[in-house]
């Protein structure tokens, strides 16, 4: 007598993690409700378990879904507005300005413009950090894609909230509202160390702490933000919060490019996770931060791409190949950062940086079912030697087929089940329309 | 009374070299044989022109082919056999075993696969060197790709024509079988000047002058071939090269990661042209080549990926991706190596490093028709404000939709018309298998 599941998922291959040695061929995994029941063996699983569905991929490589441990979705809209300009030229004459005229509305599309994207390139949690959060939240919800949304908070008013202490207000209605959300998490969000008060950081601290949530903020990005922190308080950004108790296992610092040894050594002693934006760093020419010592001290590392407006997509298959080659030459040794060591941060690295690895990250039995599954009879993927080999060096994110998020089908055969791709992209044309005839004022 | 033409292709968006203000929205060109006839508003040639087929892409993007000015199509083959090792490791214990058992066929046939990788990423010119070189011109001349081959000739045996004396025959028959050829360009080869004497440097350099043809060689890649150079030479490969007489227009210099201003200086005063391999000098942690010194200078410089094994795919909108990007961080500057710039490099660059700057690398009445039309209506490419910038840091290799080659459909909705993708993949499949089980002995 079979057991009785919802949906079985098997492909020529399965990898349940970063590692080759872990690798299944002609794999399968029953999914119950939300949750991961069986994997094994195809022909196993299919002798034990009959199913509502199941979706089988010849040449199909199933893998845990990427987690992109810092965006910006809604940046999705200023994609290619600029480029190419110093980092405050660019801030102060084309992002800001076009910030400050946001809408709701319009961050609710740009919102869905990236998730659509991240779907589609194999991305199945986020971590977000942008104004206007209700509106990410509201359409993450819609996507069924699992995310961390944090309200951006810092001294000046900002355009969603106005006055800072209307932040406070937004941030704990967006606690409220999304408290027990099977999907989305709300996290505390404090800018960086140069825009934000010692007492600003300090408050969102106790916010965080009050309700067990990501402490998310950008920290050490470049020469610039170290060099004012010194001046202004006379220590790094890292030693300014160690300063504020605000470096702990839930702090997620994004970037962390300017940092030396005795930096490192109070982000391993503290469990400060760390989200690493290789290839925005490189495009606004901040520098390549000290991956792989932080990996040799034991911090934990994940994988971001930052917002499309600095990137200038969100694909974490990209991002992972600029990721094992940079540090390579940064090092000057092919032996860094290797395959498995990128592919691990693109996956359970970046579910620990969310505090989520019993959640996602890999594909274990009774962890939620988020997975990807890539076509590899390309002849980009051919021949198959070494899968994570071939995942960070030679996939893109146009061969991810299918994605399932808490067991739900988010795309088959690249089609968005829960998303409207057409009409997301008829809005976004509209959006980029005016943003551009504005610029032309 | 309207023109007779061959082929109208039409869309969106027409780019005709890299740069944004000659955009041509709803542009059109008109081919006739091999040729471009007549390029503008899509009205306008519709009005002017009747053609037997019509090819219309809404949101679609016309553009120049890509060029790859540097590779190795049939390493496709070891494609992920070996990463993240020390490069004589790489070398001596697996890409040279592999290498020596090599058969004719097996080129053939991984050469096919890299050029399917190759057309379905949207390079339509590409220059090779390799050995089994007939092989490669021949799998070539079936595809229908535009390019530049050599057979690589150094001081030791060679797996394909053995003693040294019967690599000049084989390239004398190569020049011999390619004459006139309307896309096959035979080049002189020789592999480096660490693994080349003196005598065979020059005697290839003759080779190259009686057919006036490129003179194409790995340069200056990393700092032991620099170091070697100077302990055998007392002078630099650069400088050895200049020092036989051998730096000129039609020298197709690979890498030149290890240069200083002199050399620079040598390099653009004898108009010597530059492949540049980012990815691959990256992987393989040789450096970052002073590009935008070079063109500072006034060197041309062009775009290669170098072979998949030691990148590992062939995707130039990758390439360009990583080029633009590393030049930033390696020079701190965000104004560097623009989209322009790098777009530039893997269009009319490369047919300038290739000599062929009137047959290739824009779209150009008289110039050959050579173009791809990619699929601009995705996430990861809207809003479209510039193309050039979408191109270099947002589009994927698998968002070309057609390629055309010398007025030949090579792809249309990513289906290869000229070679049997299915065929490919299987016996690549099973050459790889081959390979892998012997790495098992």
């Amino acid at each position: 007598m079979k057991q009785a599941t919802d949906l079985i998922i098997s492909g020529s291959y399965l990898l349940p993690d970063a590692h080759q040695k872990n690798l299944i061929k002609n794999g399968a995994i029953a999914i119950t409700g939300d949750t991961i029941t069986a994997m094994g063996p195809k022909e196993t699983i299919l002798s034990q378990f009959s199913a509502d569905r199941h979706m089988h991929t010849e040449h199909g490589l199933i893998m845990p879904g990427l987690i992109n441990t810092h965006t910006h979705a809604a940046m999705a809209c200023f994609r290619g507005l600029a480029d190419d300009l110093p980092l405050m030229t660019w801030l102060e004459e084309h992002i800001f300005p076009v910030e400050a005229r946001w809408t709701p509305e319009m961050v609710y599309h740009s919102t869905l413009l990236s998730i659509a994207e991240m779907i589609k390139s194999g991305t199945t949690s986020f971590c977000d950090m942008y104004l206007f959060s209700k509106e990410v939240a509201r359409a993450t919800e819609e996507s069924g894609m699992r995310a961390w949304v944090g309200e951006v908070l810092y001294d000046f008013p900002s355009p969603c909230y106005g006055e800072l202490e209307n932040g406070f207000s937004y941030v704990e209605e967006l606690f409220a509202q999304y408290k027990s959300h099977p999907l989305i998490s709300i996290t505390a969000d404090p800018h960086s160390v140069y825009t934000c008060s010692p007492e600003l950081l300090t408050r969102l601290g106790h916010v965080a702490q009050d309700h067990d949530s990501l402490y998310s903020i950008h920290l050490s990005e470049n020469d610039a933000e170290v060099t004012a922190c010194k001046e202004r308080y006379d220590c790094s950004p890292v030693e300014h919060l160690e300063n504020l108790g605000l470096l702990h296992p839930k702090t997620l610092a994004a970037h962390c490019v300017m940092l030396d040894d005795k930096e490192i050594g109070l982000l391993t002693e503290r469990e400060v996770k760390v989200a690493h934006c290789q290839e925005s760093n490189m495009k606004l020419a901040s520098g390549t931060a000290p991956v792989v010592k932080m990996l040799e001290a034991g911090v934990t590392v994940g994988i971001g791409t930052d917002g499309a407006a600095s990137n200038n997509d969100v694909d974490m298959f990209g991002e992972m190949d600029t990721v094992a080659k940079s540090h390579k030459v940064a090092r000057m040794d092919p032996t860094a950062m290797t395959a498995e060591q990128t592919l691990h941060a693109a996956t359970l690295g970046g579910a620990e940086c969310l505090n989520a690895e019993t959640i996602t990250g890999t594909l274990t039995v009774g962890k939620k079912a988020d997975m990807i599954v890539l076509n590899m009879n390309q002849p980009h993927l051919t021949p198959l030697y070494n899968i994570p080999s071939q995942l960070v060096y030679a996939a893109q994110g146009a061969d991810v087929l299918h994605s399932i998020i808490n067991g739900r089908i988010v795309m088959e055969s690249r089609e968005l089940k829960s998303l409207d791709e057409d009409r997301i992209l008829a809005r976004m044309r509209e959006i980029g329309q005016s943003v551009a005839n504005h610029g032309k004022d």
